[in-house]
């Protein structure tokens, strides 16, 4: 038995309720996931993320492996014990990282070259590289290591380029050294061509016995919109059943409830935590920058009716005062904040899922966050 | 009767156990007091402060009346409600930053002028604008409008300076509109140099009946350790008993407990936050720098047997990490550890003075604390 499991307990159109199990608890999904780049959520105590009852969060192979490195991350036994977390960890490959902030040197059959953006050292990444990393940092969930083309990408080069995302997962699959203690997720690539999408799921469903996800990687890279849909509702509903599908890089409320609808079960996005930092904080009726002067005497919450720590204790004019002041707890109330309206935006849409109602609350909860203003 | 009050619980030599009543509750001494600057003690949460058990923290007049100002300030009720922070809290002045600062351009018998930090803009600070900025901020415990020379002044400029000092500390109680809501410390000046100081002190006393508490001002603004001390022994058991002593500006381990020593019930400091954000922290063999490449792998917390939330939870190595990735949570963790270190130091000074044996605790600390290592 693989150590990472689902159990759909529901189900309302696409839309699915279940629970993930993993060696470090479960995981009630639909879910979002925070993102702990490197070791830390950004702004963020682990105690905090408790509080927000953030069930899964995930750490970044690369910048790991870049800092603090696999020799401390192996000497304190892992991520777990190295940030003290003691829930499920997912562990994205470092292929995005690689694509997006190493510079490039060269693609093979073999690997991936490219220099750190750190100190702008040679490396060198083969799929085995990313899991025998993954292996050290111990995540309960982890990821094969894929190409991740733009989203502007042509038909001849995804469909090469999925090619080699197959054979690079099986190898994944293959090198993997903790089979019985960290599951496996593959990624189904294809770019916006409905055709490559099915034949990608295709290819990775061959490695099924051995893989505990399905995960859609590619989306949110530079598509449009109309697309990002298109595909979503094309392959989204395809995922195998009895398995957890994660959708990669999203968290815009929007995408989050088209997902949703779509059968996606987990999302995991930096906005949240970026947003916060820049002072945009969620409300249910839409985005506000907190540094607005008319914030100025607003001695009322972010968002009224918010249940979260932020909104029982602070006050918009107080998170303005810090901003303005450039002092970081204001970095911090409104990572917070974000983070619980996305999370308690999943909750919600879990209830609503049990309830067989989703597509109400999808309607109710957009009408007023699209609302003009 | 006065808004704030002193009652001494027990003595050993000349230090003082207390407790200081206040409109907004009981502080117990001898207490370190955090400082927040800007409605923010830097890095920490107001629940964070109440986990540490800070009794009363400090706002800063001159920068509050800059951000968010006092128009902000009015509106919100004082800075009890303006932070959500329900415990007493202390203002100084704003002459010490006026005189540290701005860019003074003129000091007259009526009061300063000077140009923002912020801004450059021309502000005109007399005596009674202070104390009615302090009344807009609702501190419990406010502070006289003073001049405070460098500490290399000559001993003509400090005993011209004291004098206006005192003129000023009578318009400021002639000028307070709160007296019986908002307690007002007078400060003795008088450099190093010991006739100075008692006169400061004889001609404050003629105020008395109108002052809550005596504050040591002048002290640990660039004279030598060796004055420093001189003048705490001089002028720290001369304070009148009945009220409470506030040496200002203090925070390293030794001048504090010289300070308990000599009297004193109340210091406070930016130096445990301002190290804590540069990755210096105390522990009982002395203060270490986190980032040191010696801590990469220190899987252990920062100081043994420290009780604090940070050491309980989080290892040097990974908040070495933390600062190495430079993500804030390791400044948060360090200035935390930090102002639980000066706190915790006063909280057993306390018990070694009401138990008779404060000079045995000094002594042990101090030989931990500055061995040679």
């Amino acid at each position: 038995m693989l150590p990472v499991n689902y159990k759909l307990e529901s189900r309302d159109g696409c839309a699915r309720a279940g629970v993930i199990s993993t060696p470090h608890g479960d995981i009630e999904t639909p879910v979002f996931m925070p993102v702990g780049t490197i070791a830390t959520v950004k702004t963020l105590s682990q105690e905090e993320l408790k509080n927000l009852d953030a069930q899964i969060i995930l750490g970044n192979t690369y910048h790991l492996f870049l800092r603090p490195g696999m020799e401390v991350m192996e000497a304190a036994g892992g991520l777990h014990k190295f940030m003290n977390w003691n829930r499920p960890i997912l562990t994205d490959s470092g292929g995005f990282q690689v694509f997006s902030l190493g510079h490039i040197r060269k693609i093979t059959e073999e690997g991936v070259e490219f220099t750190s953006h750190l100190d702008g050292r040679k490396i060198f990444m083969r799929p085995e590289d990313s899991i025998a990393i993954q292996n050290i940092i111990g995540s309960d969930i982890m990821m094969v290591f894929d190409e991740c083309p733009s989203g502007d990408s042509k038909y001849d080069y995804v469909k090469k380029s999925l090619n080699m995302t197959t054979r690079w997962a099986k190898r994944c699959v293959e090198s993997h050294s903790r089979k019985n203690e960290q599951g496996l997720f593959a990624i189904v690539q294809g770019g916006v061509f409905e055709d490559l999408r099915e034949e990608s799921l295709n290819q990775l469903k061959e490695l099924d016995e051995y893989i505990s996800g399905y995960a859609i990687g590619g989306l949110s890279v530079g598509e449009s919109k109309e697309d990002m849909y298109k595909i979503l509702e094309f392959i989204g509903p395809k995922l195998p059943e009895n398995k957890p599908h994660y959708l990669m890089g999203v968290g815009e409320p929007l995408d989050m409830l088209e997902a949703v609808e779509n059968g996606i079960d987990m999302m995991d996005c930096v906005h949240p935590t970026r947003l916060g930092r820049h002072g945009a904080v969620f409300t249910k009726d839409g985005r506000i920058i907190i540094k607005n002067k008319r914030f100025e005497k607003a001695f009322e919450p972010i968002d009224h009716g918010c249940e979260c720590w932020v909104c029982q204790n602070y006050t918009k004019a107080y998170i303005r005062h810090l901003f303005k002041a450039q002092e970081s707890l204001g970095q911090r109330l409104a990572s917070y904040h974000n983070l619980h309206f996305l999370m308690q935006l999943m909750r919600e849409a879990r209830v609503a899922i049990q309830k067989g109602k989703f597509q109400e609350f999808k309607k109710e909860f957009l009408s007023r966050y699209l609302a003009e203003k």
